[in-house]
């Protein structure tokens, strides 16, 4: 069974991320600058360097990658939540190189902003809140 | 020329959904639990292993192609509306593998979630149909 | 610093964008239709080519690649702003060959649509404008 909660649509927020800034910290300082606790957001644009992680289900870590050349923002899907009082960014990466191959993963710190455009929809009625999961290891949505 | 309609923001809807679920079941299920006739969502996640298929635009057939490993789910874009008044899941997913390559396709059954959080925003005000279309082989919206 | 608006969920448009159509001119044209003069969107569907670019952050130019083969839109992120008062269309695509295989860049004229739903939200109380940006040489977000 699906865990599940309902909120409204409250702001919609428009952002433009800071050149040369790391994309996840500025990520969460320009959420929590706009008081937003509960959201899902959505980017383009361009990173001069990515660094990405793939869980490892069976060892339960975090397999980090470094790619360290300028690539677009193919997509990139994210959401807003508390992790023990705390804001946590958790956000998905699809990045495009020179040649248009794509690649991707979890985004990790260290991933240097181009230029990104990001909108966010915040969820009114609703603190969302994450908690360990034994089975996967992960932090996820207590719901 | 487009075709178009029109709807109001309804409720945004949070979920988990479930360990080892087949994830294009479980969005289904989960739709239909909540009371949701229209929608838009957005998954992140990871994947046990993947089922997905490619349309042959020519042919007019899907070709299926099974991808039995772990894997991120970097984006799922997918709506939900009626085909003969069933609900009917359309949804194309972007996966990421173990050295950050990106592969996808239209979801298939038989895509075995690992963990997938879901953000769907309801529209209000619109019952989105479907319905066969000739030039393309496909259930297209009837807008 | 993070540049930064706020607007409030106007209506959400459902488009199929046609057969045959331009990609990115379709949008332009869909959108101009419904009035819509702020807003952000997400695409499904098939294309039967594709024109996309890759920009080169050091030469500040794009760099365009084409790919003469059906594919599906994995995922398209787009927005719409306005540049000197007329319309502009902004997104990034993933595309999906027939091995499954993703690859993408920067939406560009050029790009034939098979099928496309549209799903766009407005936002309301907001004219987001763009201007030249020195530093990248893009046309970014006046925020």
């Amino acid at each position: 069974m699906a865990g599940k909660a309902e909120a409204k649509p409250g702001r919609i927020l428009v952002f433009r991320l800071p050149y040369e800034g790391d994309l996840l910290a500025s990520i969460k300082e320009a959420v929590e600058q706009a008081g937003v606790e509960t959201g899902v957001f959505w980017i383009i644009g361009a990173v001069k360097k990515a660094h990405i992680s793939f869980y490892n289900q069976a060892g339960k870590e975090y397999l980090r990658r470094e790619f360290d050349r300028p690539m677009e923002i193919l997509a990139c899907t994210g959401n807003v939540a508390k992790l023990k009082g705390e804001t946590l960014i958790h956000a998905h990466l699809v990045l495009g190189d020179e040649e248009g191959k794509a690649l991707g993963g979890h985004l990790e710190k260290g991933t240097i902003i181009f230029s990104a455009e990001m909108f966010l929809v915040e969820l009114e009625g609703l603190t969302l809140t994450r908690e360990y999961d034994e089975v996967t290891g992960l932090n996820l949505f207590k719901l």
